[in-house]
């Protein structure tokens, strides 16, 4: 990394200091070097968000801060893991000073809220692109996958489901007479990093709602080679998005948009009862494959899909 | 991520077998899981090629592979780490599989010459960016860091310098009657994963030649707060770089250009003895700060900088 851009980082990302026991050496080297506890595995995870598709030009730098980190601590959260580092490769088309002390600001406030070192990275000239790569702690074995799920497990989500999507409708130009609520979960998720681990030893599998409820749920479903059906009387839907189906008959939305970064995780009928995280059962594991859904007195099957790239 | 994406990533890159016995679950999940041996400290370091700013539009994607992890396995060569694992954001424009099919083979070659397992990244659609995190390990304590200069140390460098700066004057139009050997260590560098392994408790500092020679050796002068002399005469020059300081005049290209991808380190003279490493000794810490050159009967005084993004 040549000089300028190394003080570029100094700059506006050295302020924080160390607060992560397992961070030896954090920025300034060609390494980061980090003491990692026993007992543990360490969870890998890296996101990228690209201007123009993941996040619109002229978005607010200090909420694009947060949600590159929010999106990357949601995948460490969807495993039980608890985050420790993250490295951050940013590719700048500038350098403008006020957008990333904001941007700064926006990420390192969320990752002190979770004790998270900003341990490296690298900034490069190009179009504006982000990705994140972190790094977490999860007690040896206790990992929760998309592969666990068991036939009579019970599913939950966490928060309510599609507020994000139609925050981005609001953004697009759909009229909500209360905005606030979903324009604040597409702008600034939370991750639900609490919620991961006190999943440990109650959820079977486990997966962040970043594509959209059918697409995520249906990873667990093929990884874990089974079948679902959900209720949607039980979809936890909040006012405005409820508002938004009875106007527009787009009842899909909580189903297929992004963004919500929302767990959704299977638990079995005898665990669910020492569950005691903020949840909602929607559903239910089933040997049968695909996901179907019970609505209006029928059962529909749903294609596995959401927001995808390339399609 | 959407299905075609993990489709993508599963299809080009999942040939590859487990090959780190760290890898507890690799790519499918929201994070890959890793159990890392105790007595080890993890080194992590990221790196981002952009098009046009890194690698020229139309480069070919199997080098451009190669070059990708190379320049992260360098990085964690200098630290003295061994490869362990590696994740790749890739942002891409299309989905051209041949292209996709050859930077995939040209990736997992030199990962698999390492044993270094691809445990996960993301893909994502946008103008070509290409991010690299690798993980490594070192033994407790044992890190080659680039703060650990000492007054009196000899400085060493690996290979000959400007070689691949060379290659790129070549790709610019310049004419060289032999250019292969430049454009190859232009093209496809080498990490010298193996010198910094047997560099441990051999050497103090160590980097790694990404910015150019002067720029590199800055940082560990900075980091160490001593200053160098380097001696013209002592340094690794190939006869194509020879002949083109000869042809133009320009013989800074050695001490300045970037993408060499050797090693720079000090070593105390009775350590120097124990040196079993292919290397050239270039010069010596001193106390004055400054980076100084002897050349032609004189000493002058050296800019600590090579390439910079947006200077």
């Amino acid at each position: 990394m040549a000089l300028s851009e190394f003080n570029l980082i100094e700059r506006f990302f050295c302020q924080q200091r160390v607060k992560n026991l397992s961070t030896q050496l954090g920025i300034g080297d060609d390494c980061a070097l980090l003491t990692l506890p026993s007992g543990y595995q360490l969870a890998v995870t890296t996101d990228t968000m690209v201007e123009n598709v993941h996040f619109f030009a002229g978005t607010d730098p200090a909420q694009l801060g947060h949600k590159l980190l929010a999106v990357n601590l949601s995948d460490l959260a969807s495993m039980g893991a608890k985050p420790v580092s993250v490295s951050l490769a940013l590719t700048l088309p500038t350098v403008n000073e006020d957008w990333l002390a904001a941007f700064a600001q926006g990420f390192l406030d969320l990752a002190n809220r979770y004790h998270v070192d900003l341990i490296g990275g690298d900034t490069t000239a190009g179009p504006l692109t982000l990705t994140v790569h972190a790094l977490g702690l999860v007690p040896q074995g206790k990992a929760l996958t998309r592969s666990a799920a068991k036939v009579g497990d019970f599913i939950y989500v966490t928060g309510s489901l599609g507020d994000a999507g139609l925050g981005l409708k609001i953004k697009q130009g759909y009229v909500c007479h209360h905005p606030d609520d979903a324009l604040q979960r597409f702008n600034c998720p939370s991750p639900q990093v609490e919620i991961g681990l006190a999943l440990i030893d109650i959820a079977h599998a486990c997966i962040d709602i970043s594509d959209g409820l059918a697409a995520d749920l249906g990873h667990i479903l093929q990884k874990s080679q089974v079948g679902a059906c959900l209720d949607w009387e039980a979809l936890p839907l909040s006012c405005s998005t409820q508002d938004y189906i009875a106007d527009t008959g787009d009842w899909l939305l909580p189903l297929t948009a992004g963004d919500d970064y929302e767990l959704c995780f299977t638990v079995s009928p005898e665990n669910s009862a020492h569950l005691s995280v903020p949840c909602h059962k929607i559903g239910i594991i089933e040997a049968q494959s695909g996901l179907r859904l019970r609505r209006s007195g029928g059962v529909q099957t749903l294609a596995m899909k959401g927001f995808e790239h390339f399609s």
